[in-house]
């Protein structure tokens, strides 16, 4: 199991007058996620554009609400790599709390050079360091 | 064709340093289409539980981000029905730009009672009006 | 009595847990505000800094809240022109419902050049037009 | 020296067009300090009002912007007690990179109770906890 681990602390900022968090920041959290992500495989969001000159873009969502979650709650965002293409990869993310799925969400990203907007292959050692993430199926 | 349409305008806030709109507030510009259709059809959002017990839950998003929208952009939000069920409803929500799409999305809504937070099926005369969004397919 | 006047409606995005309008939003419809208003006179934010080499930037906030928004709201924020300087201005901006004031809000911008980040006078044909909004006192 | 220290990260999401932080989350920020300093002093934001009857509401802010806060910038807050009243407080609430401030608020609190909405006198065992806080003046 090599799942990325994100803590998130939800805060007032993050909640609707339903009393729950509003659906639309899950997105948010697995943004941070997949920013993290990156960082720790020493991609920094900020440096990709300017460094390299592509960037990601989200695609795709596919989001499944399971659950609510709450007010002081303290969540995981658990990321896994789902596949991997020449210029696009999928992220499965899925929002715990205590250990059970409040939210599931299928992110897909693809590599587009910074100037001219087009899908571009991202560099082999990316590549490598995403696999990382990708789930072990035995 | 009877969808709803509603007009938004991008300021700063639904902005990101990329320049272009943060990809989850195209949920949110969904949201408040879903919000003045159903005041339109005499639903508003802060009554429906209150005085209904119940309440619209999104239970699952599927958007496909075509084009970036940026500061200054006038958009629009075609809203359809794509189909009903007893306790819930699926949207269909567009966000175009001079009549070309930027964002597809696919929105389940789910009824359920405000305390028991299970679902239910929601009034007749709420599923008539819904109806009037429906697609007419020829 | 000149004020601009923009109608704000209130979402759930807007709310929090609370059950009232989260209280960093009002300062995003006071930008809303100032945005349409900059609009109005012809200078759209997008093109400002792009045209003109120089860019508004919020200096300082006094932010006072007198009364809580909520969900279903219709709100005006009026703005009227407090003040101005060689490089910065200040702006008044009240947001009501009803004609009964939510939050006073008074927000100083500085104009600062885009590459030196520096402050500079803004153009003549501006200020006339912002004096526009001024309160009439006699 | 008895500051609250919260780290924040800056992502995406709190980024807008400019570039830079949106001037708004700088409130958020500032939110989610309060949030954690009342934790820490077993005063859990959702509890509070469930458990002992009231709430606090901001009541004012006085906001400086200094410098510019931009996307992966590691930033901390620094929260200290400004001065207490029988229903309100104040706190002044620092955003820092590097041990420089970017952005320096004052905010007021004032405790009201759930169902009237009118101040009242908060406990004197939160009064002590949050003195810990108080700048000490020599």
């Amino acid at each position: 199991m090599n799942a990325h681990i994100l803590d998130i602390r939800i805060y007032y900022e993050d909640t609707d007058a339903g009393g729950i968090v509003y659906h639309s920041n899950f997105l948010n959290f697995a943004e941070r996620a997949r920013c993290e992500l990156l960082r720790e495989v020493g991609y920094e969001c900020s440096k990709i554009e300017q460094d390299l000159g592509f960037l990601f873009v989200v695609k795709h969502a596919d989001i499944e609400y399971i659950k609510p979650a709450r007010l002081d709650d303290a969540l995981q965002v658990k990321t896994t790599l789902e596949s991997m293409r020449n210029s696009s990869f999928q992220m499965r993310q899925i929002v715990q709390k205590d250990g059970q799925d409040l939210c599931n969400m299928l992110i897909t990203l693809v590599c587009v050079e910074t100037n001219e907007i087009k899908p571009v292959r991202f560099p082999d050692i990316l590549r490598e360091k995403l696999n990382h993430y990708a789930e072990s199926k035995e």
